[in-house]
């Protein structure tokens, strides 16, 4: 792909975000990888959406070197470029602070599976990054945070959960591409509200059962997957 | 009605669902039953609403099997035809994720009557269907969800509640066609927020007074009705 | 002021209502008094917005007989008439189920002065009309709906709080004219709204103190007015 | 810069507070003042937005004497200009009644620093001005509303918080001008709107640990910024 080719996606999925709701002002980035070149698209910072073009999206490679562009890159690109370093998986990446998600992470719990709208979705609960040490935030802030949230996963595959909440901040998602990780940033919002509404109806309720989860998650990931076309 | 006119009405039924924004992505799905064929025309499984067209529709029997068309009926097809299979009455079924119905789903409690807008359209409350057995999930899942929904209508005909909630899953409406079936997924969704609002502003209150759910059901049900147009 | 004249007013005072999304498909009618030939114009029962059209609209006296239109008049007409008949201020007269001042409503107690947004255009709490009686339901249900609303407010005048919630049921508002009760209805939705989300932050806040009260109404309403242009 | 051009950004500034939904009817108002002449243009008070023009925008001096116009200026201008004189950093001021600052505003408590989103423009809480005196309301009393915010301040800055809330009322915010302080009310609605929603899922949550608050901050303000573009 070349990197006309990339920025054009980059570019298309930040719009998305835009069209989707998700993004108040500049609040909010979208990046690509081209794992053949190991570089980054991203979008650059604090640029308003109804101001950006193709070629504002800024390329960087993966210790966040600008490669081609003549604008800063989005202040989180540390961030992005720890999480396409750590996991090889992963080809997009989206950081909201689209409204319910970043309200979970402000009350700094992960957000309990108690539907099978989370469940077709995230294999179990999506899981909040801690609230960072005075330490790691007086090192490298951005590069920390990814840090953080691949802690958080432990063992656990990120595509068992392709979205995360960072404690005190935002959400960040991920998936194949750009527009996957836009996709998925929508569903988080969704889930979110919707788990949101339960909660504050029902603060008692407990986790949906595991045989569900499994039933949904599995209906559409992996290889007994029956959900959709072929 | 020929198979193309069937495709048609829940090709716009289904594009409804989309206009008034109860789905988010590929979420949820409409059916109608041509009682006479014993055929039920239903949405794909997994196509985005903007990229239906009346010719995705599949036709299948009330076995399930495809009878017309070239793609993978939804997913939930087995829910919808054990429903047209126990209850003669209907000719319409839809499912969503819409939000606070299925906040209530994940609340897992029926929806009290706590209202006159209810009233007009349900006689009592808006049952739960309750979570499944393990056993149950390992067989046909779908299947046993619409099992599971007869069983919590009891004795009370579905006509009563043209709605009900599936703990920790979601809504399903029916009417006398596709379009009416929407139209109950509208409602529904409307009441829900209501009922929320109601009951975390007053958590304490109680179902709306018998009398009061008599007078707006009757009122625009049954013989005496006098509301509308002749 | 013709009959095609106060039609055209009451439908595009109904039309409004739709417009400023306060009423879900058929529910909610507006209807306007022309007091010197004491009748009334207001919305067919059960006609959905997007087919409503100016010569739909039906007149009737103030004993609900009709005198012009083809068409059932709304099912609430004895609420609208028995209000006409009782204040003889009031020019117009909404009923809508908007969803905040619906779920105040449902909770069954008056909505009290939080801000000076209420203080603006109601002095003190909007009172909340009691539950019927078995008895008077099995009456005149409508025509026992305006009584309801009339004692609720006992001495006060109809011009301190140009809206109500009737408990279990939903809200109406009033005004000079048809317009002027339509926009009362949206202002009653949005400080229901407002309250409804500052009772739920702090349940145990007290009502605004008076002297802001009358600073507010009294800024915009009586001879000392200052507010707006002369 | 001249009047008419004056006139015009506080047109098109008043005009965006429409269209970001911040307004119902004739609900809030912004000014821009120009330092080199003393002077300060305001929208007309009660002209609703769709029918405001920029020759409807009213001049005065910081002692609320008309200089140029028509028509009254906002009821609230002694609010807006009690402010540009007592801090002369400030270039425009916006108020409105937004439906989640307004609810904080009522609940008469200020917004805790939850997260990042609040700490990336304000350097900590947003201060919630007090309840008014009865003697102060007796006085003049928006006048007395633009004493009661500048002495919340104390010896904070303006520029660390750019937006206040009244008890019992609704919010205030400011910037360089107009523009920035519409700006600064659209930040200011989302950022109640997650508090709103953090307070109400988790009472018990605490502020945002200053180390966070210092890392947003600093990176968009002050001599060691980093964020956006030079």
């Amino acid at each position: 792909m070349s990197y006309t080719e990339l920025k054009r996606e980059v570019y298309e999925a930040n719009m998305e975000l835009d069209k989707r709701k998700l993004v108040t002002y500049t609040f909010g980035n979208v990046s690509q990888i081209d794992r053949a070149k190991s570089v980054v698209a991203i979008k650059p910072s604090g640029v308003p959406y109804e101001d950006l073009k193709v070629d504002d999206i800024v390329i960087v490679d993966l210790e966040n070197n600008i490669v081609e562009g003549s604008l800063n890159p989005s202040s989180d690109t540390k961030t992005h470029t720890y999480l396409y370093r750590e996991w090889s998986d992963i080809g997009g990446v989206t950081h909201t602070h689209s409204t319910y998600a970043t309200a979970w992470a402000q009350a700094q719990i992960a957000i309990p599976c108690l539907g099978t709208t989370q469940a077709d979705y995230v294999y179990g609960e999506i899981p909040c990054a801690a609230v960072m040490s005075d330490e790691r935030i007086k090192g490298d802030y951005e590069e920390e945070t990814g840090a953080q949230i691949v802690e958080c996963f432990g063992d656990r595959s990120p595509n068992e959960s392709p979205m995360v909440i960072v404690a005190g901040h935002a959400p960040f998602t991920w998936g194949k591409d750009a527009a996957k990780s836009v996709y998925h940033a929508v569903l988080l919002e969704e889930i979110a509200r919707m788990a949101y509404l339960t909660k504050t109806l029902t603060p008692e309720i407990a986790a949906l059962k595991q045989g569900l989860v499994d039933k949904h998650y599995l209906r559409k990931h992996g290889k007994d997957a029956y959900y959709g076309q072929k």
